[in-house]
């Protein structure tokens, strides 16, 4: 069901925040094999971390924007029930200067070594970094630190899974920041995925139509964009009379800007 | 009429400000159908806001210089009546330094999140940035807290829609700031259109005098000026007797230099 | 005459100051018609902005090094008679830092919106800006301020005409800045200008002689020298007896530098 | 043994530190010659500063990711049983400024020369520097300060050797960073090599399946990936039931990636 | 004669310093009718102020490294007799930030507004402006500074003559530095000149010996190198038994080397 | 002999310091005619000065790594037996920012301008600027300091000799650092002048051996290497039995690296 997934994500256990909720407040519609996949893979990290035969495992969540990174991730962490769970966006860190930045994120990796399970998330890990392309620009020493606190083995018994959320994994690359393992997100890529959504959001009478527009009006039967942008031009379609029509126009414009 | 259409906009509900008034100040002339269209798709966003479908939508107004994106984004803002819509402009930070700047952002967005229905307006977002072509150079701090703060969900049951103008879309594209919609601006670009505008400023008797001459003088049909300088050239043509051959002196130099 | 010109320049009204007096204290010399229609179009937009047609308009005075572009434009303030004339030279913000510059750049626009009719003479506004073609480098926190001072609308009722002078235009064209008219300055380019500011200076007793020489040196009748080096070849030519014959020689210099 | 070798590296002479241990926590696995001789080249690097022949000796360690330069350099600094070893760790030195850094690093000198023998340890230099390949950047003054402390004659009679991995040898390399003397780490690169490191870890029934496996998967006989990375797998591999199949999986992806 | 020529120099008039003193220390050899011809030129550019003709003139003296720009300079100001002179190096400089230059730089030029008849000689311009050729780097608020005030007319009555001494021409034309006049000053070329040196210094018994051993030694007859060295070089020359052929040996080398 | 030859330069005259007599601590051994010629070239200046025809003369040492400069410099320095000589090293300003460096420099030739005689050991001129090849970057202030202060006449009767150490010599022609003299240091470069070293240190039984199994494991006669490289290559081949086989080992591995 298309509402709110609010209340399928409160804190059961007094650790997660409720900016962790808010990540998955859309739920997650299963339109493909893939995001099986991705929850039970992220559930092997949590196993391997939660049984200590590995003290510290980084887990790079990458892929376009909007294809659901963010959600995903707090889904597998608030799945795990770990005492410490924390979501670290840049903007918790705005306004803030380099020398807090790193003071902000020692605080964090610090607050974690203290609970016998941990989970961080960075969230957006390139901004973060402030990474901007023209220029290019990062904050040097925020990437010392990131690097620095990474790579810092917890003290014995305490456990800390990483995940950090990129569209620009190339650019991590590039800064040298290094993960143990990855775990790619798709778009929504086939016509069947597309169609899995929108039957999902009980907003369309005929699907078959409108993915036959689409096909018609971009010449192309690849989709190629985001679970977040589809969801958007669901709620766009929804404020005329010909729904199916609308989101036919609206999402023949995103693939075609993609 | 051409007379200045200030008492048209004042604020009717004690939210929208001087500035907002101000910069529609020299009112809307539909020289052409997509001023209209413009307007329609602006009601759209504003509905869906306003039935609180999507809590955040970011819509980029784009366009030529003086084409008319900051009178229009002013008009479709006043034109929802929402409680709060504030105009953001670069003047209005001008002497701050970075980090004064960005309190300044959060403070706006923070206001925002207050009331049951907001519009903010930040205009010309590109100098907001300090955007110059030459190194480039911007402020990637100011640009960090942009991110962060378009990308914040607002909290429950305040919904957001954020109009950013610029005549630098491909800058914004670079700087990696992403939009949910936008909306292109367009010049005066045909004779017809040109010919509209000159009739609505009652201050010429032969019109097409006056866009044969342009046309001679400029050796094409296109006019490709923004609505700003046409309005400019008639008020300098106004200074003169011959305001019709005045008026096509000053257009056919705005569409050499064009 | 060749005589200093400031009496004739004298504040009549107790708003010009002192710098506006000297920055034309060697008088114009009407050396070509197009002096004579530089200062009629500056006439011209006195008018519009006097009769309140266009509250706010920008005019880019451009040119050639030493050509008079700050003499006339000076002159031009002082003609309208306006009760405020202000003149903005780099030279009053030596030693200011950025944010100082700033604050002295909003004073004298806040002062402009006092009172009922306001010219502003930003001179030299690429060093203004701190421009420097090496690197390049300029004041990008000043140009933000520039950008947005010169977008301003004034309160109603208090029209505002700013004349830029620089000799760097492709530069603020590149740095964004856009100016709503614009006035070219030439050089001393012809031999009758040439002929024609010797004779008024009283000094030459062959005047042919001297632009014959001229010619046979350079090997050319271009002239292409700023109507100032011109004044300080005839002062070095006045040292010496045959102050013609020295004229000629300095001119060829300086013509071969050009 | 597999098993953490904590207990084997326990500071037997008050002088190695909890984080010297925790680098070699993972043992050393003498799964080629090679390790021997590193091994072996270290013991007499320390024999010709213990033997006061050399009052300063500077040993550049470097390697691929993850091939365990720093557990083998703590392991040599911790078996010359020498009264002063220190481990300088970029983590050390996170939110430090420039200034501060270069005082902590002074400091671990100066400690280094009241001590009859003596080794540091700068681990991972290029990071200490605050090196990005982006731009690229890195720490001038921090750069100066380590040349001239390396370059610097301790007080005689106070023999020092130094220690310094990286896994980026010519960045040092063009930083100008002199080493008198250099060890190079290799990755696990031969089937043989894998399967010792198996063996060794107890955790597999059917070693030489899943190097089939793997050479069936990449198509080659290389593994070329790190001790570190290796060990990893395993610990993954331990997760399921069917380890010998998983970690041919998991070693196949690293072979691909690296 | 060749003893040090200070006495010759000492302040008549109270206003010269002991650093424009030091300046021509080694006398003015006139090894060349260049010599004359450049104090002739430089009493012409003295009476034009002196006579109040021209109230701000600046002369830019360029030549390569050591050819005697600043001697010719602190000469020609020396005769001036003018009562305020002052000579400005780098090095009164040093140590100083940005701010405290131009505040520097501020108070010599007003102290020369102070006086009726003055001279300011900007030693090493370049270096004043931090100038470096790689990056390339400089001050950029010295230098606007610097621009700043030699664009300023004195008050009336105050004539000010600016010298500005360097051996990069090319680096204040790129940095957009005008001056109203120019001085070239060459290096020793000419085997005859450097004889005029050579016998003027009173140490050598066979110049011609010299010279023909300097020419076989080069392979050219062209010497190219500063009054500066030749008169260094003949000071090594002095130190040992045969003069001559020292001094052959060493200009030599300079001459290759140049 | 090649034992420490520290006594040998203990300081007679209590002006030349601590560190300068390390600098030599490993003695002078004269295995080419370059050395004496380097040495008497160094007595020549010596006299230049001490007779104080030249009153201020510097001289530049430069030659590859480890080649021996800054020995040589403070040999000559010690030997010429002034009252003041100083050693300023990058290692005495670590930690010092660019005024404080700037400070330091300007005491050192303030004290320089006190005393009678003075030498001024500035070692590796190019590090005391900070200077990296990437980027590159330097101090361009100290850089600054420095060209002023080695251009600035000491007073009268206090001439001073300023040795400059580098191996980077186009460095500092790039970066327009002017010196009057230059020396140039060499490497050990023939097998005769290796066999000398050798023979020095009393260490080897057969030195022809060596040079034998060098040139067939190198493959070339030429050798290429520092003094500094040679003697500890020397050190290292003491720690075992068969020092002879073990020198060659690592000088071939020296030379091929060079
Ligand atoms: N299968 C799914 N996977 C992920 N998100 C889903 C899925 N189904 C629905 N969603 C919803 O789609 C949205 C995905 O947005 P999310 O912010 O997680 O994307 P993202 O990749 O992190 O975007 P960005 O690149 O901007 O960071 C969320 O609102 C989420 O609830
Ligand atoms: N159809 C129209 N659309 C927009 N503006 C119009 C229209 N008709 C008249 N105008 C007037 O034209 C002017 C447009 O100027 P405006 O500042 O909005 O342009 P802009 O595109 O924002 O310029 P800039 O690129 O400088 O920001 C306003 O004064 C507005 O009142
Ligand atoms: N026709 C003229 N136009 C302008 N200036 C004239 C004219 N006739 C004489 N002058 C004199 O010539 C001089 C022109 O100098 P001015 O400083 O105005 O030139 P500029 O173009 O502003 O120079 P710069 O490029 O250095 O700013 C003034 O002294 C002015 O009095
Ligand atoms: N033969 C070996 N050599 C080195 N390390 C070994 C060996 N056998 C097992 N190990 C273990 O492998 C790990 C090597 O990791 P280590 O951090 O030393 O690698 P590294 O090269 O320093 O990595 P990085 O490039 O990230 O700094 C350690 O846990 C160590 O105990
Ligand atoms: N004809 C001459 N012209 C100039 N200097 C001369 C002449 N004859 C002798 N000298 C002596 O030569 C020296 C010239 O040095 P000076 O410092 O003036 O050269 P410079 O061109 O300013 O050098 P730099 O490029 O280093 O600034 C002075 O000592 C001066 O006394
Ligand atoms: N002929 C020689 N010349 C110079 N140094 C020698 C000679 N013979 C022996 N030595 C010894 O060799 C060493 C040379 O090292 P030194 O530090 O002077 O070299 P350097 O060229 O300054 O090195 P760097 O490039 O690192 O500054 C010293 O210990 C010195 O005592
Ligand atoms: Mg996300
Ligand atoms: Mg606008
Ligand atoms: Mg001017
Ligand atoms: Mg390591
Ligand atoms: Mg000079
Ligand atoms: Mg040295």
């Amino acid at each position: 069901d298309f509402v709110r997934a609010l209340d399928e994500v409160k804190p059961l256990f007094g650790v997660s925040e409720e900016d962790l909720s808010r990540a998955v407040e859309g739920g997650i519609i299963k339109f493909s094999p893939h995001i099986d996949k991705i929850l039970e893979t992220g559930a092997e990290f949590i196993n391997q971390v939660k049984s200590n035969t590995t003290p510290l495992l980084s887990v790079l969540v990458h892929g376009p924007r909007g294809s659901g990174k963010t959600a995903l991730a707090a889904r597998i962490a608030i799945d795990s029930e770990f005492p410490f769970i924390k979501l670290v966006r840049p903007m918790d860190m705005i306004g803030m200067n380099e020398m807090q930045k790193i003071q902000y994120l020692q605080k964090v990796f610090t607050d974690a070594y203290k609970s016998p399970l941990n989970i961080l998330v960075l969230d957006d890990l390139d901004l973060i970094l402030d990474w901007v392309p023209i220029g290019p620009r990062f904050s040097a020493s925020v990437l010392a630190a990131i690097k620095g606190l990474m790579k810092n083995k917890p003290p014995l018994g305490r456990p800390l899974l990483i995940f950090a959320t990129t569209s620009e994994k190339t650019v991590l690359q590039q800064l040298q920041i290094s993960f143990n393992q990855q775990i790619a997100v798709p778009n929504v890529n086939t016509q069947q995925e597309l169609a899995h959504i929108m039957h999902d959001s009980g907003q369309f009478e005929d699907i078959q139509r409108a993915i036959q527009m689409i096909e018609e009006t971009t010449g192309k039967r690849e989709i190629g964009v985001g679970i977040q942008q589809v969801i958007l031009g669901i709620q766009t379609a929804m404020q005329v009379d010909d729904s199916t029509g609308r989101f036919a126009e609206v999402m023949s414009d995103f693939i075609s800007e993609a």
